[in-house]
């Protein structure tokens, strides 16, 4: 199970074998059913959750509309974490849920700063991490307010794949702030 | 000059005299007058840029209509760069432009890379200063697609009070998607 996560690792820095030993000792498995929370809107985001299998969505409740408004996927290899919530230890404005039956690793937050002052070049690997998430989320605002549903889609498509396959339509289509119907429409075009 | 950066980074991680020495050695005083680019959409954004004094403005050119679309502001003691265009030495979808004369300090990518490898704690601090811009961008996501135009208003005054007295109002409308003259009306209200 931990072995897709040190392999994640790996392929931003070295660990040794001693220190593989050492970070797997701080990880729980967690097996979440489909529709279960990691946490809810107002809850702490209590632990950083790295995705084995299975994918979650994180979203909020449009407070005039009642509808779910997607911030993030989180499939295999990736995490599914608040981190404002999770390093302020301070409600999440919003929340996390299994899309279908999921595993995930879990660390709490005083053991996530004790690993790290175990095994400091692990902070390497979370600044590049938070970099790559950076990246997609000033580009995701970028392309909201100057391209097209469909130009988005197509670039959701190109850069996600997997997320493709595994995430029903209608979460693909409130990530890109279209209704399903629109997004059939979309998809039904030629390329 | 070097003082503000040293005591920025001094208040999440500790440096040595020595370190600190070996850190100054790093950084370049850059003088850029008003309207100045640090530089310009399309551009590999060759530095990491942190600010001493005045402003700058992060931006694109909206396709459609042509009008600047403001992505986030960078006042004294924060960061000027595009970290995806940094980090990859690839062209930025965005430009970076001073509001005013402004200094900051600069160090290219290959030097950036070498000063980590000598202070690897510094990577804690660029993990934090991260994780703190993450939590404003993903905040800002959500109130941009729940909350009235006053009440972000009313948050960001809040949140940055630096930023309301040095920015003009113009820019700051943009950065909150509504007009200037609407933002006018908020501001006349009473609260």
């Amino acid at each position: 199970m931990r072995e897709s996560l040190i392999e994640n690792i790996q392929s931003k820095i070295k660990l040794s074998t001693e220190e593989i030993e050492i970070f797997n000792t701080f990880w729980k498995e967690r097996k979440l059913v489909k529709n279960e929370y990691i946490f809810r809107n107002g809850e702490i985001c209590k632990f950083d959750s790295f995705v084995i299998s299975g994918s979650f969505k994180a979203f909020y409740i449009h407070p005039d509309t009642g509808k779910e408004e997607i911030i993030f996927f989180a499939i295999e290899n990736w995490w599914a974490t608040d981190l404002d919530s999770f390093s302020n230890q301070s409600p999440s404005m919003y929340a996390i849920q299994a899309i279908e039956n999921s595993i995930v690793l879990q660390i709490n937050y005083p053991s996530f700063e004790e690993l790290l002052r175990q095994i400091p070049k692990l902070e390497r690997y979370f600044r590049l991490i938070l970099q790559g998430y950076n990246s997609s989320i000033q580009r995701r605002i970028i392309l909201t307010n100057s391209h097209s549903a469909e130009e988005r889609y197509r670039d959701f498509v190109q850069r996600y794949p997997k997320i493709i396959q595994k995430v029903p339509q209608y979460l693909i289509a409130s990530y890109l702030g279209i209704t399903p119907e629109f997004l059939s429409k979309i998809r039904g075009k030629k390329n």
